[in-house]
């Protein structure tokens, strides 16, 4: 019996068209970041997000959100976020390392999305004198770590409390690409014109190897984030094979059309779950109930996946498990 | 007319044997470090080091030398290494990153070698008291900046002197398959059998992409290591891809027979070169005088390498860049 | 019309006995803690605490919690304390900053204090991966934020909750004083035999200048604790000075009379507030319910205090503000 | 036999007006800097040296000098010092904690002074890419770690040569009194007219008790600096005991007359010294040829002092040795 994995989109396989990419890159050229393939990721990322971009290929999306929130907060101050984002939970405090000891200022907001509302209270909530930590910059999720989906009025109104707090807003985007192909919004309207001032955009989990990119929008100071990268131990000597994979990703929309493969097969299985998802369904993650018995009895018939706390699981589709692949999954769990 | 790059070997290919593997790794597997492949890892370096070895696989050497600094020396702590050593001249502040700010107590040395004596002396320098900062570690580079390998009993001399003052031995081994090409030492005897704690495994100058593997011999605490690796945003989803590097890497000793063929390119080079050597090239790098009329030379007939300040040149060799390869060079050379 | 003020006992005047101490410390000596008066300061806290004590003194208590910490956690393990201490609140990130990012896992718990159930229960949470930050620490606050006491069988609880999940416990102690003096128990109960590795041992808030006390109780490794001090820049050149308040405080129990003065004072405000205490007054702290109105007359008759958000206040009685002081104010908390 | 103490001036006694202004602010008054005393310093130090000044207390030079590095320096830049400077040799690696990892990028120099040319040098050695830290600040000691007085056109040369580099100029004036009183220039001639833009201010080893202070120079974006200064542990609840020592300090030129007083000591010795001198004696620091024997002989006749390596030895006179006091010394001295 083979294993179906719905464990996670990160340990998928690589896309065809990345593993091209990457063995086409395969001659000499300058090391780091001269090379002809970097040198082509501004303008591939400001074509895409109609406007000027910087955009740097980094390894991980701990990495790329680490650099940027330590590119916004001085050491002594503080980022807002999410009590569930992945930066406070998942990250084993990369964010304070890069930044030299930046504090997290935790959050909460249904579906682990930080409100505008939520902005404001928090920095109402923060008196401006110097015994506590003054935010700089805050960091939302698209998709969020329950799978849901900005809309750009969202995001703008988040953007509109930053601005009036004096914060930039980052947004970690591992499920970018899943978001943008639920709400058919434009990159550029779910991100900079909302008030976005750099995106973590993932590929890994959507058919990339190992290359993320850090987006830049507009005109800004940049000054310490290729250091940043740098001391990370994050500029690799041969960058052309991270460049290539972003190229690829980009070209003809494969980023788009892997995401919408992977949330139709998420949607699928959605459909299946009815009543058990605790959380919408917009992008490819899953959060189901599930009882011990039903999920032993979906793992005796080859689907696997995590628990989630007891009592339920989580479920990721990937960008090679849309709705024809998962069909079997979906029929298994209407069966249960 | 193509021009013939001995900038540097970082820039240089990937060996077809590493990209095979790569291609072999894209299939579903346990995300992160959790996959079959990077399960071999302590297995593979245990054999060629013929010891217990912790291996783990990270993107660069500047993030592995960060790591293992990191994990040998406390925030309020030193590092003893050569002035001109990659970790104080090359890497951006990395190791003070990743420590909490630890320092890099520097000392000289011919040929970019600390010797045992320097160890010592500079040990003797520092006041044990509270105002300076107190060594924890060591590292030595090998091959050194200036391409020169340690010898078995060099490294030895060193561990001796790191031992009496307690401290531990760090290797930066970017070039190291280089040095043991020139030495032919054993893995072991030029590490941990002459007191090298840790070992930062270049393999990405030496025909791997992105990946270099720190290499912990024995029994050591490692508590903290596999976090820091994870803090640094370098602990990758799709690991496999880096394990398949390294396990390529190692069979057959592909690395050995890359790093023989730079060092024989390298050679041959330094045959034609004669007086100019600044330094015994002994792995694959060449210093060599050389006036800027004969360095337009060189260049003019397709050959080109970076300046070493003025009236000077540095020439580096590839896996790829064997003695038939440099032969036109080592013939332009002669004949300037 | 003088005012009589209870916004902080960090504000109130140095007892008479302090300065007189400081005054005749003021000759030469050697520099740092090298002096006469600092050499004794181990003996004396041995004796008040009836074990081997290493203690040092530090200018301000945040400094000593966070040498404390960063002597217990390396930067990235973390430090369980609830969601309201000062640490987390009120000192500006300062435990990051000395451990080199080390994270504050918060915790919830009525009247500030971090039961053990809640601690237990907090390490459940936390997967044993690299992911996330793993504790190595706890702090807990005597007296609390809210002014209540730990009692010695609620620190030993707390204690053997840290050592069943091989955590350390710090006690932060800015008003520990004022605690034992409310619980009578002896100072060794409420701390190491109860489980408590290090206190920060405040003198300020009870009639110091500007010295508090780090604690280490019995036989621990202290390597990094004193270059903690210096790279804080607290090892002042004539520590004579501040060795003379801490010796001064433990002089004939002067920093009990002074505690049990305070909470005297606070007893008879609380007995005027009655129903409008917010939380029951156990040290020299307290929450009172106050309308603008009543705040506003109370003020008028010349007693000023902090709002403690809106309808309520925060009172804190000092050194120098006994029953006798406060009667007064009392009589005017009735009249309303 | 009484001994007369040259170890250092950090460890003498407090000038007496200093004693009496702590005594004589024992009253209660606003925690933190929020006391009168406190809110005097700018007006004081502006005064002092003709142009608006931010000034705040902190306990200790090492504390200072890291809070304004800090300020100017992001954890991944540089601080180009002196490689006997104060930072580098005797805080522990305050810098980099304060800083969040910023580095020494350290330089030689006659007498522990950093010449325009050196600094001028330094910048061009360092590759302008962001493989190597590229500094943003440079720090100079006046009085130098020999005790040598900077001289208003010194400066303002290595001021000039910062701002061709846009680098910041930090003077760290732990005996600035003493230079002062060298050179007779005036404080702004010698500061902020030079280009300095903070002064680490020492009144420790002037006959102060624990302040030192930290001046800004003109309208400068001083955002981080308090948040520093809190985040270190140095935000003392009764800052008014710092404020007094150096509002006493300033007061009808007392820091000036201790210099002057103590200069004249060193300058007495000085003259008995002779050829045994290794630097010019400027200050009140002596670096003196002295054999193993002749120290022995000055010792057994109650002089006592740091051995400076062997056959040399460092002497300090201190605010309350002057020519009268050192009269003895000078003539055991003349007389070996």
């Amino acid at each position: 019996m083979t294993i179906q994995r719905f464990f996670s989109d990160n340990a998928a396989r690589v896309h065809p068209r990345v593993m091209e990419a990457i063995a086409a890159a395969n001659h000499p050229d300058t090391a780091y970041d001269g090379d002809a393939l970097s040198a082509k990721l501004d303008d591939a990322f400001s074509d895409l997000f109609e406007t000027r971009c910087t955009a740097l290929w980094i390894t991980t999306g701990t990495a790329a959100n680490s650099i940027a929130l330590a590119h916004y907060a001085r050491p002594w101050q503080g980022v807002i976020c999410h009590e569930e984002a992945h930066i406070e939970v998942d990250e084993c405090g990369a964010p304070a390392m890069y930044s030299g000891g930046a504090k997290l200022i935790l959050a909460g907001g249904e579906g682990a999305k930080l409100s505008p509302e939520t902005i404001t209270e928090k920095c109402g909530q923060i008196r401006a004198d110097v015994h506590q930590v003054q935010p700089s910059v805050v960091s939302i999720t698209n998709a969020s770590e329950y799978g849901l989906a900005w809309r750009p009025a969202e995001v703008a109104a988040a953007g509109e409390a930053c601005r009036a707090h004096r914060l930039k807003l980052h947004m970690d985007g591992a499920r970018f690409a899943n978001a943008v192909a639920f709400t058919d919004a434009s990159p550029a309207d779910v991100t900079w014109r909302a008030g976005v001032a750099a995106l973590s955009f993932g590929f890994v989990k959507n058919g990339g190897m190992n290359a993320e990119a850090l987006v830049f929008f507009g005109d800004q100071d940049l000054s310490g984030v290729r250091e940043l990268r740098k001391r990370g131990g994050h500029l690799m000597s041969k960058g052309r094979f991270a460049a290539a994979q972003l190229l690829a990703m980009l070209e003809d929309e494969l980023w788009l059309a892997n995401a919408r493969a992977a949330n139709a097969g998420a949607a699928l299985i959605a459909q299946a779950a009815g009543e058990r998802l605790m959380h919408p369904v917009e992008a490819n993650e899953l959060f189901v109930r599930l009882s011990a018995d039903e999920a032993a009895s979906l793992r005796a018939q080859g689907f696997d996946f995590y628990d989630w706390g007891s009592g339920a699981a989580r479920l990721v589709t990937s960008w090679d498990q849309d709705a024809a692949a998962v069909a079997p999954l979906a029929d298994a769990l209407r069966a249960l």
